[in-house]
C-alpha cells in the first residue's frame, strides 16, 4: 500500500479522535455494519478527494468495510488532520496522500497518486479530482474505467454541471450535496448551532439581550436566526427577496434594510452566498463596538477592503478578532477575518451533521455499484429512496419508531392524489 | 342586475363585517386602489363560485374596481353569509346568487345564473363551476368565450388536472392554490393559530402543561405543533415518512407511533390529509378524558364509525363536543364531529390569511386579462412574479422595507449560479 | 333548605357545564374524594360569597363532601350563572342566593341570607361578606361564632389587611390569593392564554407577524408576552421599573417607552395594575387601525375619556369592538370597553386554573377546621405545606412523578443551608 | 507599592484581555467614569480577596478611580490569571498578591499582605479574608479599623451569617450575592448559556434533536433548560419539590424521576446544589454513550466514586472527557471530572454577567463609604436602590429607555397598595 503522510506517530491520537466522532455517526456505523456482511463494493476501487478529518476517516472505513479498495487525498491543502491520516494508514491500512500545509504541487501529486490506483468510482469535494481526471495531464485511459462518482459540495456540483453542459463530463455523478438529509443537517441545524458556537468561543459574548442581525433568510440564515433567538437574542433579519422576508416576519422576526439594521446591531452575521452584504455604507453607520462575522459563503460577504480603507488603525483585540478603529473613533470587530466563523473559531459541523451526508455518500456509492450499467453520463440527484433511508436510519439511531400507512390509507392517498 | 339572495335587509350588518375584514386585507386593498386607476379588467365578465364570506366580498369589490362585470355564486350551500350577500347586492351592485342552506337544485341554478352572464373569466373553489360549464347541460357556446380561469383549492386543482389529462379541459386555469404566499399563510400560520383557537373555544382548555399529539408534520402539522409549543404544551408528533419525522425530531419534538403517543395525550389533532389516522387500535388505549380534533382534511381522518362502535353511550358534553363512553368506562371527547375544527368552532382563517390568496386571485385575473391571447389550455402555476409581488405588497402593508441587490451583487450571484 | 335563585329549570344545563369544568379540576376532585371519606368539615357551616360559576359549583360540592353545611351568595351581581345556581340547588341541595342582574338591595339581602345560617367559616371574594358581617347592620353575635375565613382576591386581602391594621377584624383570614400555585396559574399561564384568546375571539386577528406591545412585565405581562411570541408576534414590552425592564430585555424582548412603542404597535395590551397606561399622548401617535385591550386591572388602565375627547366619531365595528375615529382620520379600536378582555370576550380563566386556587380554598378551610383553636386574628399566608400539596396533587393529576431527596441529600442540604 | 506576582512581563497580554472584558462591562465603566469625578472612596483602603481575572481587574480599576487605595489577593490559589496580575501592577499601580498555583502557605501570606495595608473596607469571595481578619493569628487592632465589607458568594454569605449568629462578626457586610441583578445574570442567563457552551466545546455535540435531562429547576436549571430547548434539544426536567416541578411542566417541559429520565437521556446536566443527584441506581440504567456534566455546585452532584466502582475501565476519550466502561459494556462519558462545566471547558461567565455583580460591588462600597457611621454589625441585603440603579445603568448601556410613572399613576399605585 502506497501512502504519503506527515508521520504515523500520531496514529493513536488520530484513532481516539476518529472513535469519538464515530460515537456521533450512528447512521454511517449502521451502514458499515451492513456493508461488512453484504460487501456491496467488492471489486471496486474508490479514489476519494475529501477534507481529511475524523468524520471522513469513518467514511473511508465504511467504504473499505463494503469491500472497496480505497485511496484518499486532501480536497484542501490546509484542512488535513495529520493524526487522522496517520491512523487511517497505520490502523486501517488505507492509503492516504495528504499532508497539512502541502504546497500546490504536492496537492496535485497527491490527487494523481489516488488516480494511479485506477479507480472505478470517484468521490469528490469541489470537483478537483474529477477535473484532474478529465485534464490533459492525466492518462485518458483512466477516466474510461470510472463507473461513476459523487460530489459533496455546491461549488463542485456547479462545476460538474457546467462540464456536463459543455458535453465534456465523461461519467455520471451523484450530487450528494442536494440530498434533503444533507440540507437538514448542514444548513438548518449544523450551521445554526456551530455559527453561534464559533462566535461565542471567539468573543465570550452573552447572547441574551443582545441585538443580532442575520443577513439572509435561506436555510442557513433561518437556522442561525432561530438559534440566536433560542439563546435570548433580539434578532433582526435582512433579505433581498420579498417571499423570504415575509416568512421571517411571519416567524416573528423584525425585517429591515441593512442600513437601518446595523444601527441597532451588536452583532452582524452574514449568510447570503453573495458579496459585500456588509459594505462601506454600513460600516459608516454601525454602532461602536459592533461584532461582525460571516458564516455563509467565502470571505467575500463582508467587504473587508472597504473596512480597511475606512480604518485608521487595526489591532488584534483577542484571538480571532481584529479591531478596526475608524476615523470617527468607533471600533468595529471582525471575527475570523470574515471567513466561515464556525470553521475558523470552532470545530465546524458536529460529527452528527457529517454523519448524514457521509451516510448518503456511502449509500450513493452502493447505488453506483449496483447500477453501474444503467447510469448515464450527467449530474444526478440522490435517489429519493436513499434520502428516506438515511432519515430512517437516523431515527433508528435515536431509538425512534414512526407509523406506517395502512393499506387503506395508502389506497386513499393514492386515489386522492390521482384525482380519481 | 339579476340576483337571488335571502334578503337585502341584512346589508348594513354585512357591510360592517366586510369593512372589518377589509382592515386585515391590506394587500387586496392596495390592489383595489391600483385597479381603480388602471382598470385592467375593463371589458371582462367574471363568474365566481366561492364561499360567500366577508373576505370574498372584498375580492369581488376589487374585481369590480378593476373594471370587470362580476357575478358570484356559492361554492358550498352551507357557507353563505346572507348578510354579506345582501351588502354586495345593495351596496356594491354585484349580482349574487347564493342563499344559506339552499338545496342542490338551487345550488346548480345559481351556478347557471352566473354562467348566463357569458363570463370571459371563471373563478372557482372546488371546480364545480368549471365542471358545470363543461357539462352537457350547459350551452357549449359558453365555454368557448372563456379566456381562462382560476382555482382556489387543492381538490379543485386535482379535478382540473384530471380533466386536462383526459384532454377535456377547454381553457387555461391558474392554480392559485399552489402559490407560495397562499401556503405560507393558510397552512403554517393560518391553520396553526386557528386550529388551536377552535379547540380553545370549544373546550376552554389551558394548553400550558398539556400533552398534545399532532398527527402529521406537513405545513399544517408543523404550524400547529409550533403554536401548541408556543402556548406551553408538550407536543408529540406522529408521522409516516422518515424525512418529516426526522425534521420534527430536529425541531425538538418527540416523535413516536400513534399507538404510543395516544397513551400520553390529553389532546390529539389530526392534520394528515389521509383517512383513519385515529382508529380502533388507538381509541382502545387512549387516556380517559382525551380530546380529539381534526384540522387536516375532511372528517375522515378520525374513524368515527369505529369510535361509535366502541362506545356504549354518546352525549353532548358541551357545544361542539360529543362525549363517547367506552365499555371500560373511559370517556373520549370528539370536537366538532371531526370536521375542520377551525371552521366548526372558530372563524376559520383570519382575514389576513385570505388577503394573501385573494390578492393572488386578483393578480392572476389581471394576468389572464393581459395575456389572454398567449395562454394555452391546461393547469398552470401562479407566475413567480405574482407570488413575489404579493409578498412585497404584504411587507409594504406592514410598513417593512427590505434590501435590494446591488448591480455587483446581482452579477456575482448570476455568475456563481451559472458556474462560470 | 332556603334558597333564592332565578329558576331550577336550568339545572340540567348547569349540571352538564359543571361536569365539564370538573373534568379540568382534578386537584379539587381528588380533595373531594378524600373529603368524602375523612369528613374534616363535619359540624362546620360555611357562608361563601363567590362568583357563581361552574368552577365555584365544584368547590361547593367539595366543601359539602367534607361534611360542611354550605350556603352560597354572589360576589358580583352580574357574574351569576343562573343554570349553575339551579343545579346546585336542585342536584346538590346547596342553598344558593344569587340571581344574575340582581339589584344592590337584593345583593345584600343574599349576603344576609347566608349569614342567617350562623356560619363558622366564611369564604370571600372581595371581602363584601366579611365587611357585612362586621357592619352595624349585622347581629354582632354572628361574627363571634366564626372560627376563621378565606379570601380569594388581591382587593379583598387589601381591605382585610386594612381592617386588621385598624384593629377591627375579629377573626383570622387566610389569604388564598397569595398562594404560589394561584399565582402560577392565574397570572403566568391563565392570563397569558386567556388574554390572547379573548383578543382573537373579538378580532379574528392573526398574531403571526403582528407587532404587539405588552405594557407591564409583572407575572401577567410576562405571561402574555411569552404567549404572544409563541404565536409568532413581534413583542415590545414597556415598563416603569428598571429591573423588570432588564428582565424583559434579557428574555429577548424589545423594551422602549410607550410613546415610541405605540408608533409600531398593531395591538397594545395593558397589564400594569395602574391607571392611564395608554393616554392622550399615546393615542395621538398610534398607528391607524391599532387595536387596544386591557387585561390587567379595572378598566382604568386605558384613559377612555381621553380617547373619547380626541375622537370625532365612535361606532361599534364588531361585537366587543368600538371604533374611534380621530380628527386626523386615524381609527383606533378599543376591545371590550377596556374591561378585562379575557372575561369580556372569552371565558375568563380555564377551569384548570381555578382548580388550583379552589383546591387551595378547600385545603385552607380544612386547615381552619383542624386548627380552629390555635389561629389568631389577622390576615395570614396560605401555609407552605398547602401550596406544595396542591402542586403535588396537580402533578399526580398529570400522572407525573418526581424525585424525593435521599436521607444523605437531605442531610447535606440542611447542613449547607445551615452553614455548619 | 508592595506586590507579589509571577512576573510583570505578561502585562501587555493582560491589558489586552482586560480591555476586551471592559467592552462587555459598560455598567462598571459608567460607574468608573462617575467615580473619577466624584471620588467617593477618597481616604478609604480596600483589601479585596477575589478571583484574579480580567473582570476583577476592571473592578479594581473602578475602585481606584473612586479614590480608594486598593490591594488584591486571590480567593482561590488556582484561578489567578498571571497576565492580569501583571497588568494591574505594571499598568494600574495596584498592589496584587497572587500567583497561579500558589501553595496554601503563600495563599494566606497573600491575604495577610493585603491586611497589612490596614483596610477600612473588605471585599470577599468566600469569606476567607474576613475569617482571617477575625482569627487569632491576625492583629486584633486591624478588624477595629474596618468600616464594612462586601461578600460575593453564597458560600461566603452562609459563613458570615453563621459568624453573625454566633455574635463574632465585628462589622457590617453587604451580601452582594443576593442582589437581584446578580441572580438575573449569573444564574438564568449566564449559567444558561455558558453551561451549554462548555458542553459543546468539550463534546462538539449537536443539541438539536438530542434528549437532555436537566436536574433541578431552580434559576440555574431553568436557564439551562430554556437554552437547551432554544438550541433544539428535547428537554426533561427532574425535581424534588412539587412547586418547581409543576412550573417546569407548565413551561412545557417533561418532568419525571431521574431513574426514568436517564433511560432516555443522551446528556444529563446537574444543577441542584445537592449531592449525588446522579448515583449508582442511575448509572446502572443510563443509555450507552450518555454524556454527564455538572454545572450546579461542587463536583459532588455526581457520585463519581460510585461511577468508578461500577466501571471496569476508564480512559480519556477526548480533552475534558473521561470514558467509563461498565461491566455490561455500556460506556458513560463524564465531562470535566464533574466540576463546573462552564469553568472547566469554557470561559465561565461572560464579562457582561460579571459586569452586573461587580457594578453592585462598586456601588455597595460607595454605599459603605457614604454611610459608614450608620451601618450596624451584621449581614445585609444590597439596598434595593442599588439593584434598581444597576439595572438602569445596564439599560442605558443597551441604549434602552423606559417609562416613568406620572404623578397621577404614582398616587394611584400608592393608594391602591395602601388599601385606602
Amino acid at each position: 500500500m502506497n501512502y504519503d503522510i506527515k508521520t504515523t506517530e500520531l496514529a493513536l491520537t488520530g484513532k481516539q479522535r476518529i472513535d469519538w466522532a464515530d460515537r456521533f455517526m450512528p447512521v454511517l456505523a449502521s451502514i458499515r455494519a451492513r456493508f461488512e456482511t453484504e460487501r456491496p463494493l467488492d471489486g471496486f476501487t474508490i479514489a476519494a478527494c475529501l477534507h481529511v478529518t475524523t468524520e471522513t476517516a469513518n467514511l473511508m472505513k465504511t467504504l473499505k468495510a463494503g469491500g472497496a479498495e480505497v485511496a484518499l487525498c486532501a480536497s484542501n491543502p490546509l484542512s488535513t488532520q495529520d493524526d487522522v491520516a496517520a491512523s487511517l494508514v497505520a490502523d486501517e491500512q488505507i492509503g492516504v496522500f495528504a499532508i497539512n500545509g502541502e504546497d500546490t504541487e504536492t496537492y496535485y501529486q497527491h490527487i494523481d497518486a489516488t488516480l494511479a490506483l485506477h479507480p472505478t468510482i470517484t468521490m469528490d469535494d469541489g470537483a478537483d479530482l474529477v477535473s484532474r481526471l478529465h485534464s490533459e495531464e492525466t492518462n485518458p485511459a483512466l477516466v474510461e474505467q470510472v463507473a461513476a462518482g459523487t460530489e459533496e459540495t455546491t461549488t463542485g456540483v456547479i462545476r460538474l454541471k457546467s462540464m456536463a453542459a459543455e458535453g465534456v463530463l465523461k461519467y455520471p455523478i451523484i450530487a450528494v450535496n442536494d440530498a434533503q438529509t444533507k440540507h437538514f443537517f448542514d444548513n438548518r441545524y449544523g450551521t445554526g448551532q456551530s455559527t453561534l458556537d464559533g462566535i461565542i468561543r471567539a468573543t465570550n459574548l452573552l447572547l441574551a439581550g443582545t441585538t443580532v442581525v442575520v443577513a439572509g433568510y435561506g436555510w442557513c440564515g433561518r437556522g442561525v436566526a432561530n438559534r440566536a433567538r433560542g439563546l435570548g437574542a433580539k434578532v433582526i433579519v435582512t433579505e433581498v427577496t420579498a417571499l423570504r422576508a415575509l416568512e421571517a416576519v411571519m416567524d416573528g422576526f423584525r425585517v429591515m434594510p441593512m442600513t437601518e439594521a446595523v444601527k441597532e446591531a451588536e452583532l452582524v452575521i452574514t449568510l447570503t452566498g453573495d458579496i459585500h452584504v456588509l459594505r462601506k455604507e454600513h460600516f459608516e453607520v454601525m454602532k461602536d463596538g459592533a461584532l461582525i462575522a460571516n458564516s455563509g459563503h467565502f470571505n467575500v460577504e463582508i467587504d473587508i477592503p472597504a473596512l480597511e480603507a475606512l480604518s485608521i488603525a487595526k489591532n488584534t483585540a483577542r484571538e480571532f478578532i481584529e479591531e478596526y478603529t475608524l476615523a470617527d473613533g468607533r471600533k468595529l470587530f471582525l471575527i475570523g477575518e470574515g471567513r466561515l466563523v464556525n470553521l475558523t473559531a470552532a470545530e465546524g459541523h458536529p460529527a452528527s451533521v457529517m454523519d448524514m451526508s457521509f451516510a448518503t455518500q456511502a449509500l450513493s456509492v452502493e447505488h453506483i455499484a449496483k447500477n453501474r450499467d444503467s447510469l448515464q453520463k450527467g449530474v444526478y440527484d440522490v435517489p429519493v429512496a436513499i434520502d428516506e433511508n438515511v432519515a430512517r436510519l437516523k431515527l433508528e439511531a435515536f431509538g425512534i419508531q414512526i407509523d406506517t400507512l395502512t393499506p387503506a390509507q395508502e389506497k386513499y392517498l393514492n386515489s386522492w392524489e390521482m384525482g380519481t
